[in-house]
């Protein structure tokens, strides 16, 4: 158990975009999504004074910026300098690692206001030099080296997945049509339409109707193969972004606000990187372990859940990830989503706002994102994505790579 | 101050070389670093049953082995999976970030074991590449793009103190010739042979006879400049390398140790990356700003301390290390080192191990490195280069890119 609590007094982000940012560095993204967190400060923040330290998720600034030494250079735009500031690491978990170092930075008594962020700029590079940088979290000796990308990486998994449970590709398109609903409401997320405007736009231009979603990702020229069984629509998008937020101690935390969240569980797991090292390609095992430790600090059940933060990086990803979180049963999320079970309207809504795959995945700035999305909904704040009935309880979960390393927390009102 | 008390348990290192480990991995390295690490530990330790995390810094494994998600990776190598594990990273005290990233994870009390580690293994590139690697850590819009490298920013660094204070290049050699020295009584370091030593090794091939070691320094065409005014012997070596440390709860200390070391004081600081943001080029503030943090929680004064391990890439930074650290006033290094005040039989002993000088500096496994000297000095273990009358308390000050990032850490018995 944390020796001290810990809670958020504020979020912010920028939006996620591949258009955007395109004149952008990092650093002015970081600024961007710090600025609406202060803002987001109920009883107000002045950084320079109040903040103690800053911690900050970045995947592979080497490759989009030619820099590193992000955590001094981040502090001197945000106008922290002197104070300690560094970067963490854990692929496309990068941010919840920050976010750990933050939460245990403030438990351990050491300070009581923290800033963590996260921030990716992807877009300075051809998609073929980003797929090269992702590759990067992939097992160099036995992966990435003999042409291994991610996208074919998470095509083993749905192969693994489809053949043990027989199901199918059709029923895995319930995940993109859900998410890029929700992503419609959400004004921050990559993508602004539902697949079904999508569907017309492209029909009218191709001179073809298709039926409903389904027709469309099925037989659209549009939605071709990127590794099978996932098509371009089974991928989230390559995105610029960031998302900050602000940590404080039991004492502190009502110097900001008198509804900040509470942090009730955290927890990180591991596994092997190489999949020819997994046990099992139907399951996570980090994630597994994450969520077993979150769960257990924060003493609660996933039926005590609200709203479910998920990465969606390709569709199969969701699905495994509301079974290995224990919501829904191995083997059972194809008739969970035929079912509704996480729309927002559902029983346990899954990606509000959208989810990596509509939303948008720059990659070190995807962990605080999703706490973004948990701030607003608990806070009531999240427009017209608002699960219905005031959620109380939220959870994270964000995967490093092919899921070698996955973090979970969970926060409440 | 931290809520629980802190303790290292267990340390242990590779030797820092740029020829014996040309054909292992990182994850080798790490594995060698561990297994001494364990094999320190009085009462024994089980790693994948007493650790509970791992934090690790490596600086730049994109460009040294086309790799990252170095967490899990080392997580599996070290038989921890599916534990937590993340990376950190703050240029060339990235692993002092681990460090501290297991000091608050132990003090939040949420882990009661982790082990903290750093590697680089930077021979895999040619000298050339090896500087643009290191070139990440300074400002990529105005330094690294423009051309800038580190023994470039260090000789600005130079140049300023020898302008303010009237000091020399002649005078600042006091620096290699004591570490190379204390470098020559330790096995685990980069170069074997003190000066003087070489001095007659180059001398007899170009038979010439130097006077003393700094004739040998300014006359030898071996003493090449590099970066005006510094010279091959005032830049410390590209070296492969990993350390590794075990921290314990106090809870948990004594199963492994009757005589762990105690964490005292702790702090991390910033500055500004570009050169030309620095208000002073004599000092560095993020050091003052983490030294005086680690003081303060220490409860102690420079006074008070028995052995010191400072940053020292170039000769410079030692200077500019034992006067910002408060060892002595400002300008009196020259002074100080005239008289012998930091040689292992001096008042206090500075980079008994070496320093980077001599002992190398595999970026992301100096800091750990560091605290290895003080594990055996504070326990009488440190063989030739033991500082009399048995050290109480020692002190590790680790440096980022040219001085944007610092941390200082100091240990008790």
């Amino acid at each position: 158990m944390l020796a001290e609590g810990v809670y958020i007094v504020g979020a912010g982000m920028t939006a996620f975009s591949a258009k955007l940012h395109a004149n952008k560095t990092g650093r002015e993204l970081l600024v961007e999504a710090t600025w609406e967190a202060v803002k987001s400060v109920d009883k107000g923040i002045t950084l320079h004074k109040d903040v103690e330290a800053l911690f900050i998720g970045y995947f592979t600034p080497e490759y989009y910026e030619h820099q590193s030494h992000i955590g001094p250079l981040a502090a001197t735009w945000l106008g922290l300098t002197p104070k300690p500031a560094f970067r963490t690491e854990i692929a496309c978990a990068s941010s919840s690692a920050a976010l750990f170092a933050g939460v245990t930075a403030v438990a351990s008594g050491l300070y009581d206001v923290v800033l963590v962020a996260g921030v990716e700029k992807m877009t300075s590079l051809e998609t073929e030099r980003v797929t090269e940088a992702l590759a990067l979290a992939s097992d160099d000796l036995s992966e990435s080296k003999v042409g291994a990308t991610f996208p074919g990486l998470y095509a083993l998994l749905a192969q693994a997945y489809f053949r043990r449970y027989g199901a199918t590709w059709e029923q895995l398109q319930r995940v993109p049509i859900k998410n890029h609903y929700n992503g419609s409401l959400n004004p921050k997320a990559h993508f602004q339409q539902t697949i079904g405007q999508m569907a017309e736009k492209v029909g009218k231009k191709l001179g073809v109707q298709y039926k409903d979603e389904l027709d469309f990702l099925k037989n659209s020229p549009f939605n071709r193969v990127v590794a099978y069984p996932l098509r371009l629509f089974d991928c989230c998008p390559i995105s610029d972004g960031a998302a900050v937020a602000v940590l404080a101690s039991g004492r502190a935390a009502r110097r900001f606000t008198d509804t900040p969240l509470r942090l009730l569980g955290v927890g990180l797991g591991t596994d092997n990187v190489a999949l020819q090292d997994r046990a099992d390609l139907t399951s996570l095992v980090a994630t597994r372990n994450a969520a077993e430790a979150a769960y257990r600090t924060a003493d609660i059940s996933p039926k005590d859940l609200d709203v479910v933060e998920v990465h969606d990086c390709f569709t199969i990803a969701e699905w495994l990830a509301v079974e290995d979180l224990g919501l829904v049963g191995r083997g059972e999320a194809p008739r969970a989503y035929e079912e509704g079970l996480t729309g927002i309207e559902g029983e346990i809504p899954v990606n509000t706002d959208g989810g990596l795959k509509a939303k948008g995945h720059p990659v070190g700035a995807t962990g605080i994102g999703m706490l973004n999305e948990v701030w607003h909904q608990l806070r009531g704040t999240a427009g017209r994505r608002q699960v219905k009935n005031k959620a109380e309880t939220g959870l994270v979960h964000n995967v490093g790579g092919s899921g070698a390393s996955a973090a979970v927390f969970i926060f409440g009102r």
